[in-house]
């Protein structure tokens, strides 16, 4: 199933809405439906942190509000997102079940407050959540107007109450069938007298107890996405259990490192995520990278279209510097979830909240409340356009090429001390192998490590410290059959369990790579070295690259240098190679490189494989993607400069949004072509 | 009362002293008496933190020593305040009532230790603290050099023990008037589901439950100030109790934002505080306006002459660096506090601790021990010529321009998440608009914003974030009547409670200020935008002014643009404006400009209004402050340069102090003239 | 006793090894003594951290896994350093035992995990460390390949249970004859009412309590030290018990301020330590001096040669950023131990540990297992070079300078409050003047401040803020037999309870020095002053010095004046002085000068004394240390530069290593030479 069987045809607009806090200003629940319609808005979230409003005493239940909020947008034109409520729990069921309230590291338990700090194993909570997810479900199942379930919001943390140790316990029994010798020797416990005799000695990290056991840190964050993962199952099935038949979400968080989403995305239907970037921090452009990446990973996920649950029209107030968006940057931002593939714009919030702590957070509707203001303005425009690129809704997105992801390689990489502790910049080093394919024109999927990689050309792999079993295989098997493998230092290091291999590294792939790894040196913040052509070698003429923190020390054994150092004691020592290998070719990164190398190099595949960009000739500051319905693809090309753009428009194209071949600062234009072939092959 | 009613007609001179210290140093004793009257010194405080000495097991009386320390500088011609001990309590009081410990936020209680850790709700501590303050009244209420009472030491600090959780309930139920309801709405907990059924659901904020619900913190901050006043009170009844009818004083700190100083100043007599300014940290006239705009707010608090409590003689130990005093800088910081409305120069302390957290820090009388140091022959010159100023001691301060200053607001405006979390400068803001008065050799009140307005030419309003009943009210009474009025970005956002006002803003004023606010940009640290003059319009000929931080965007409705941006998507938007209303004028600054815009405007404003300098012609880096009798005008001029200063006495000009037309670096002139009508009106 | 009768003649070569943790891969086990004997090691140190496989269950013991290692190490030729395992507890002792857990100053008692995390004071841990200690030493006692006994690691912390809270006050009566009033006077608590009514009143210093209390905090520290040798005695103790006879030793810790290591050095027979420079970071040169420092403090602490128990022959994992050795610096740091009087190189670790938190840490066998690495090779080849300088095994160093250190002094002035919160820079000054002396090419001796001064040509009491009783005494006495005494700023302030001293500073020894302190500036980082010759003075030639940090100002009664400030308001006044006192000379240095001063001061008294360097006009970046076996004198030259460096190789030199006059990067040269008269006389 996908989105287009799931979702209305159109693009959905709109965003969080939160009558409850204005139900004694009934002329302005009246106003706001004014004005969502006169911005094209289709669409609003309800119920995210209503649980108060919905059950103000156990049992008790006024669902009275919400129905009638729901009816009055229906008849507006208007449906809605339903949340279940368990983001934030009402102060009575803190009151009668202490147990709900979570333990923090170091033991001390919360008291209520803020959101998000509930104990996901408690089963008073879990009592209390199917409780009201079955009735909001019953309420609303078969309602015309409500098109999915929007599940708690932005699940995080974690608790160490004693409930959540004892589970802890029971899953690592079953992780390690019952043997602590296994687990002694995962976690490599006999350093420093660690040894378990018996998994009730077993807690969780913490700071005044173990916080450098590797692989207890890595097991337990994996127990924690585990049991997220069962209390958003438990959400599900309270939903279901009360007869809800529409789809379900999760809205997702920018970089977040404290679960494994791509665990977390099999539970639910549709993927969405709130995006708050920083525009207008640095240069836009790299900005809009970043994003891009985050959009494609939230596509890979489920390698589908995906929801941009949240996104803010004018500025977040928890920023440390509220930025104004520039004119333009709203709509630009918003069409660039199109682009990657979102089915939607949706905005946190529709009318700012009078008190409390994101009474500043920017909203459609400001404390002004008038409909004359800049950011209500480019709302509605914004609402206009999506209107008239309806037909690309539900189409999808094909890339040539594939970066991976994997969060528990990075839990890893980042909790080992070593090589340095001063930043790995893992994020930073995706964010330029991405950006070299992105930045030639290219359709990117960025998708967890453990997919597979059958249908694309070109396949990067940057800092896979870990290799799960079957990885190094799938990759050997890409490369022979053909595919480009670009993989970079600190690569092939540890096992599932954090154990380092033994023997030649990177593991398994010093015959794909035609090398091995001797050393990895780490360079302090402010040194750097420099890539130089090695002899016959080269990557884009005679130009040399910057590379900063990393530098491994390789010993070739069949792969070609094609750049080398040109400082410090390996000194012209290899630092960019490629062996051929089966039909394939894998490229190998020794250093940290500045981003133009990644542009180069991947140019320099391009041309090997005959691979041609989206749209050739694009200015810099740009960027181009495309969706395809498999017939037509859609181009877009935004402009992130401050300055107008002249864009190469082809011939054939039929222009779906924005005008002529100068496109203004945070202009996008939008047209269609006939699909030659798969998208990216010449 | 005034001053002159309660105090002796000269200045004070002295400070702190600690005999309990040394008592077991009979030879020192004696001979810090000597060194005393070599210094001019007068007055000294005695029994801050003695209360180990005054009552070393619980109703156990040892005030003999501190009787015959009194006698015995009485016998030297030196008068004695005399302070109550509660600053910090002994072991013994602590050990049988652990009750009087604070608790911290986080809810652990805190060990004995420190100083400044009692509960203020606690009935064990208030019960102590009632017998020794009225046992000390007894005994000094009659005796004829014990001048005043100095009230504990520096309030401060918040308990979250169960006792002040009770009485915040309480507290909030009074406010609230038993309405969970009326609390609800004004805390706005609807948002996240925080909703009160019940009072006793309250507590504190903590870090470990609610800390960013603002409506909660605001009002705790509130009670925190309100249980602090009544143990103030219920300090003072002790004493009013013990028969003593000598007035009270508090010691307030340099820009403490824990408590509202304008409401605990109302329980006092006289309101005194301790100076410790970084002199010579970076230009000292910059620390001498930081200063200034001190003093000012201290003699605003009750529109009368204060008392300078403490101050560091040579280099206080807690901060940073320990700079030592240039040669004349004890004289000048000394007689600024004068210049500004002091009628004491008191230091911590006369006789430096041996042992302990502050043996380190400056004294009249230094662990050496002799009257051949600088610091000792320049407190001794220092008191000789405050003798020879004794016709102004007592004397008022006349100012045409006041500064509207409130800490609720501040509070708020600080706790509020956005616009602009990397700082929004408050105090740099309060110190610019206050510089440019201040400059324009003008005295400046620092008055609560609550305060009536009757009598002044000017009233500047810097980010008054928060209007209280009543303001909006004032300050359009204050132009219609002829008054000028600046007021800057981010006012008028929030009513007393925290709530966003609806509607146009700055609240309830538009009209006065001929706009509304749009939006409001935050630029990041480094980030600068310009103001150039308007067409038509510029502030001081063709002058531009750089601004930082926060650039608000207005749309006019009547006023006229002076300056306007030069840079970003407002370029050409209004950025300094001016309204007429009524028979007065309302400027608006709406960007974070630096300092010379405020001295230029403060100028214009006066040859608007036909306003005088005290003196003209007062060269950069000296600072110009008068006081009056009603009779006489007692001119200051201080030269907070490191080079000396011409300056332009007036023919007419008696001098007090100070010599010649030349005044050298750190120098200080004062010279009398007849008070030619109102200050600063021509 | 000394090194010679206790160790074999050669160096030991080799480094930690940890066998329990690859007991299931006995391949490895196999493998690596192989390796070992390829690379000379001819040491390990065993059972650092294997309490847990030496005792899985209280009282059953597993010795056989490494009776069996000792033996075949020994056969393979390699001897045993054996340690103690109570570094880290097994599970079992934790969960029997939790008072043998540690309290934080908080009062927080730590969970079960890292390591060092036990109480001192605890009695079941005690038993339990008794007791596996006297089994090892019964079972190891007799062994010929165990060379001595490894007491525990890196003795670290502290403990505030209430085990030790009593111990502590027990510790407090004795000091103070159970005279509360005696320590009430001590740490003057009369400031702030802090006295004390009896000693069961005293609590640990605490961030809930008390921590600003000077005099506690240092006695503190002082039972700290106490309680840990008082542990080491009762390790030893069972040792002795169990029937060892091998010699004991501690491995110490770099510039570690936890623990007064003169006291801990007293209780073994042999000082060890582990080295961990931060090699190219910054200029090596810089990093050399700072490690020769901590090498000739270890040799200081018990006047005797020491073992470098510990070093990495890669990189650490534990630094910011873990950067490569050169090539050469391997061996030229393991040689530099040798050359400051080390009898050993012993590296962390010989095989690398495959998990957990030193999983990255270097070795000299690594995750690729092979002997075709880098570090290896250099391994082996140190190993080669020390067999050849077996010669000078436990030869003596034999220095005419001394540097006074003193922890204690230095735990006061750190923790006071004032003249420079933002560091007092101790460390660097004492680096800066030992500096001045051994770049002059002299041997430095860095000795506690109690030590007899009797042989020395120099000594140097840098910052000597405490005067412990008798020491002003001693350096009286040492200046008035002839010697010359370089002082500083900020000495002679406090007595050993931390009072400062009453009267002319430096406390006692003004007429020594002939002047007198009269205040103390500090400034600011980034400010400050310039020292120029005086009138008639002068260091070398006209040449002048930026000062930094502190600056005092002293009244000259004797002293002749050498520099002199050019700036400031003390412009003019002395800066360096120098005072002849019976047959010798004190200079006193009165401010933080550039680290060029103490080098042209060494000079200039070297010239005085007719002191001859070891080796003259060696290169800047080299470093020059002799060793001497009372006939002949060892020279070891070592070039820290990153190019080749001249060596002026006197012609009647035996060259013992190295080769012709130019050393390489990192080389070293060691040559022999007749002894003539005393080292460093002429």
């Amino acid at each position: 199933m996908n989105t287009a069987q799931m979702l209305p045809e159109e693009f959905l607009y709109g965003g969080d809405y939160n009558p409850e806090q204005w139900l004694d200003y009934p002329h302005i629940l009246e106003r706001d439906i004014e004005l969502m319609r006169k911005a094209h808005i289709n669409t609003v979230t309800l119920g995210v942190f209503s649980w108060a409003a919905l059950e103000p005493e156990e049992n008790v239940f006024t669902f009275d509000w919400l129905e009638r909020m729901v009816d009055r947008l229906h008849a507006g034109g208007i449906s809605t997102i339903m949340a279940t409520p368990s983001g934030a729990r009402p102060r009575w069921l803190a009151e009668k079940y202490p147990e709900v309230l979570r333990v923090r590291e170091d033991r001390t338990r919360e008291l209520f407050g803020a959101r998000h700090n509930h104990c996901y194993t408690s089963g008073a909570y879990r009592d209390r959540v199917q409780m009201i997810n079955s009735r909001l479900a019953q309420t609303f199942a078969d309602h015309p107007a409500v098109l999915m379930w929007h599940v708690s919001n932005e699940y995080s943390g974690e608790c160490h109450c004693p409930l959540c140790q004892e589970a802890f316990r029971g899953w690592l029994k079953d992780r390690y069938d019952g043997d602590i010798d296994a687990l002694n020797h995962a976690w490599w416990t006999a350093f420093w007298s660690h040894t378990y005799t018996d998994f009730s000695q077993i807690e969780s990290p913490s700071s005044r107890g173990d916080s450098a056991l590797h692989g207890l840190n890595l097991d337990w964050k994996r127990f924690v996405t585990a049991q997220t993962a069962d209390f958003l199952r438990h959400e599900i099935e309270a939903l279901r259990a009360g007869g809800a038949r529409q789809p379900t979400t999760i809205n997702l968080m920018d970089d977040y490192t404290g679960l494994d989403y791509g665990r977390l995305a099999k539970e639910v239907d549709i993927v969405s995520w709130d995006s708050y970037p920083r525009w207008h921090r640095g240069a836009d452009a790299e900005t809009a990278l970043e994003t891009g990446l985050q959009h494609d990973l939230m596509r890979g996920l489920k390698e589908a279209p995906f929801l941009l649950m949240e996104s803010c029209p004018a500025s977040p107030n928890w920023h440390e510097v509220s930025k104004a968006k520039r004119p333009g940057m709203l709509a630009c931002a918003g069409l660039q979830a199109v682009a990657h593939g979102s089915d939607s714009v949706q905005f946190f919030q529709i009318r700012q909240s009078r008190g409390s702590s994101e009474k500043l957070h920017g909203a459609v509707i400001d404390h002004y409340g008038g409909e004359d203001t800049r950011v209500f303005r480019e709302a509605a425009q914004l609402g206009s356009v999506l209107g008239t690129l309806e037909p690309l809704a539900h189409s999808r997105v094909e890339a040539p090429a594939a970066v991976l992801w994997d969060m528990e390689s990075r839990w890893a990489m980042e909790d080992a001390q070593g090589p340095r502790n001063a930043r790995l910049h893992y994020h930073e080093t995706l964010v330029k192998v991405y950006g070299g394919l992105r930045r030639s024109a290219l359709n990117v999927d960025v998708i967890p490590a453990s997919s597979p990689l059958g249908s694309y050309e070109i396949v990067a792999a940057p800092m896979l410290y870990m290799l799960h079993p079957g990885t190094a295989e799938r990759l050997r098997d890409f490369v022979s059959r053909g595919g480009t493998l670009i993989m970079t230092y600190w690569s092939g290091v540890a096992d599932e369990t954090d154990l380092c291999f033994l023997g030649p590294a990177p593991h398994d792939l010093t015959d794909v790579l035609g090398l091995r790894r001797e050393e990895i040196d780490a360079l302090y913040d402010g040194e750097e070295n420099r890539l130089v052509p090695a002899a016959d070698g080269g990557l884009a003429g005679g130009k040399s690259y910057v590379c900063r923190n990393l530098c491994e020390i390789v010993r070739l054994n069949g792969a070609k240098p094609l750049l080398e150092y040109a400082e410090d004691f390996y000194q012209g020592r290899p630092a960019l190679t490629v062996n051929r290998y089966g039909l394939g070719r894998a490229y190998y990164l020794c250093a940290d490189a500045e981003a133009s190398l990644h542009k180069d190099l991947a140019e320099r595949i391009m041309r090997q494989r005959n691979l041609r960009p989206i749209l050739a000739d694009v200015p810099d500051g740009c960027e181009v993607t495309s969706r395809t319905d498999g017939s037509r693809e859609y181009v877009f090309v935004q402009n992130y400069s401050c300055a107008p753009a002249a864009v190469p428009v082809p011939p054939d194209a039929e222009l779906l949004s924005g005008a002529g071949n100068v496109l203004p600062a945070y202009g996008t234009l939008v047209f269609a072509r006939p699909l030659a072939g798969k998208p990216g092959r010449e």
